[in-house]
């Protein structure tokens, strides 16, 4: 059992991705967690999926993880500590500024609550998609505010850090402008790129490669939820959105006549700015370590890719990553394989020996 | 050796990845190909990576690919028709419309002419990163015109399906409008917005996820080669830029003032007509068929992949796709597995019934 900062009992109030990974990943370090949900049929597949027990009526929690949809926050959170005096409570809505004001509005005590969230998901819900490493090495913005001593709030801290995930304190104004820029004004770049697709003919949509796939995939998140976030996020973002009017304009303009003296001129000085902007973002592994790959062709049938990963398990050599492409029609799969970099020359010497073809 | 429709030779003008790439496939099927390109360099890289061989006076080809950058397409395709009469020539170029009208105003004879477009790439450029498979299952428009008659033209579809590709036929107005929209709009978004990152605080990008990386994949391009194509294409390109200004402004006006009557939906009916646009593009696969996954929790040691894939082979279900999720830190990796839809029943129950424990 791999030590804890927190004591527990861990209350967790809704059992969504969230809250599940929460409960599966500190049950992990032996803390006992108890959970809530609205949905009793959420609630018991929860707790068969083993993230925490049911509540009881002498249950003194430590902390209390509210893990709600961002419109019902704030009114849970202020349940919570009603219920609950002697709980430090905190809550993973992706809002910070909107809950605390509406708990300091209806007098909360605040004394015993700090917002928080952490910047991990998937694209499936519900507690089966729930994973007990969900937060490792991801950030997790605690909003701090001075209503709260830092003895008190030394609780969320613990959570984080048991959790895997990497502390990052903000105020929830700097935190709400934080992920109006990462999270959702690319959500309204991606629906309105998506829209532009609702009346193309789809002559032009087969012609769809990965460029615009990535640029949509967010676009097929929930209307609800959405509407949930923008609305409780939306000066900052519409702050963003004006900007980026402004760029959309100046593009446009240099569209209008490409062939006006500096037009091209104006254009490659757009792209090399968006260039510039994406070269900001940290590596993606939060650290600058890369993996190597190597690309295997594999016939498209039983047992080809059992038999490459035997052999490569007879090599030695730990998988990092792995993506199989199959190609439409094709006879062939394509598996890229990722390694350490120094394994991948060895490997690649060891799958050639043994017939394999290597792609690139 | 598998049979060829072309007969060739085959005359590859410019090395990079899509010259090589062409070579590659065609040798594969037996074809004598000749390559050429500006670069003595590049040519001798492509020769010895087997796309082809060098030039000889002799030289008698069927068909002529030129492989060059947009701007120097209509130039380079004009002197391979001169150099070589009894050659076919079509070229690759991401635009269609402009490479025409340049050879009709120059008096090129486009009756041995027929531009063509194949929608496959990779982010690796040059002769190396060349794949006999590229074009795979991949759409390839031919940009249909007046001027060349059919019997001429069927040595651009022999090309296109002796590489596997799938045959498109489109007129060049079409196809602008249709990459215009899939492509080089979808270029212009993922800059606009990875323009918004270049004053960002570097605590702001510190939060970006999968969800703004996708975003801005793209804006990485090189500014010189869009120059090329947006100013190839600036009208078709400029028309939906300006649709999307007039959604964007209308999305900017629902954020104006979140909690007046109706803003909500408002902004729910803005994320549901995403979803739809999203939903219009046909299958990864290029069909509408869709496969079934499942989540398998696999123990981050050499063999146990290999195990995997054995006893699904034992199962006898064959694997359409795979993904490896290994997260930082984690002691499991997670294999989602992409059968048949009527497959994956079967397959989870068997699985589980072998230990495997199935994580969604």
């Amino acid at each position: 059992m791999v030590e804890s900062r927190l004591v527990g009992p861990v209350r967790v109030v809704g059992v969504g991705l969230l809250g599940t990974s929460i409960g599966l990943g500190l049950q992990g370090r032996g803390i006992d967690v108890i959970v809530a949900d609205a949905s009793p049929t959420n609630l018991s597949i929860a707790i068969d999926y083993g993230a925490g027990r049911a509540a009881a009526a002498e249950d003194d929690p430590q902390l209390i993880v509210v893990c709600v949809p961002p419109d019902v926050t704030a009114e849970i959170v202020a349940r919570e500590l009603d219920a609950y005096p002697n709980a430090i409570v905190t809550d993973v809505a992706s809002v910070k500024l909107a809950p605390l004001d509406a708990l300091r509005a209806h007098g909360a005590d605040v004394s015993r609550y700090i917002g928080s969230h952490p910047l991990a998901g998937r694209e499936r819900g519900g507690p089966l998609s729930g994973r007990a490493d969900l937060f490792i090495g991801r950030p997790w913005v605690v909003a701090a505010h001075d209503g709260i001593s830092y003895q008190q709030a030394t609780a969320i801290d613990d959570l984080i850090l048991d959790l895997g995930a990497i502390l990052v304190e903000m105020s929830p104004e700097e935190h709400d402008r934080a992920v109006a820029l990462v999270s959702h004004v690319p959500q309204v770049v991606s629906t309105l790129m998506a829209q532009r697709l609702t009346d193309a003919p789809a002559s032009a949509l087969n012609l769809a490669g990965q460029g615009l796939r990535d640029a949509v995939r967010v676009a097929a998140s929930d209307p609800e939820l959405w509407v949930q976030i923008l609305g409780a996020n939306a000066e900052p973002v519409r702050k963003i959105l004006l900007a980026l009017r402004g760029d959309l304009d100046r593009f446009i303009d240099a569209l209008d006549n490409p062939v006006a003296p500096g037009a091209g001129r104006k254009i490659a000085e757009e792209i090399a700015a968006g260039n510039t902007g994406v070269a900001r973002l940290p590596g993606k592994h939060g650290q600058d370590r890369r993996f190597a790959s190597l690309v295997v062709m594999v016939d498209d049938k039983p047992g080809q890719l059992a038999r490459l990963f035997n052999e490569i398990g007879e090599v030695g050599v730990n998988l990092e990553d792995l993506r199989l492409e199959h190609s439409p029609g094709a006879q062939i799969g394509l598996a890229e394989i990722s390694v350490l970099p120094e394994a991948v020359a060895r490997l690649t010497e060891e799958l050639a020996a043994r017939g394999w073809r290597i792609a690139g």
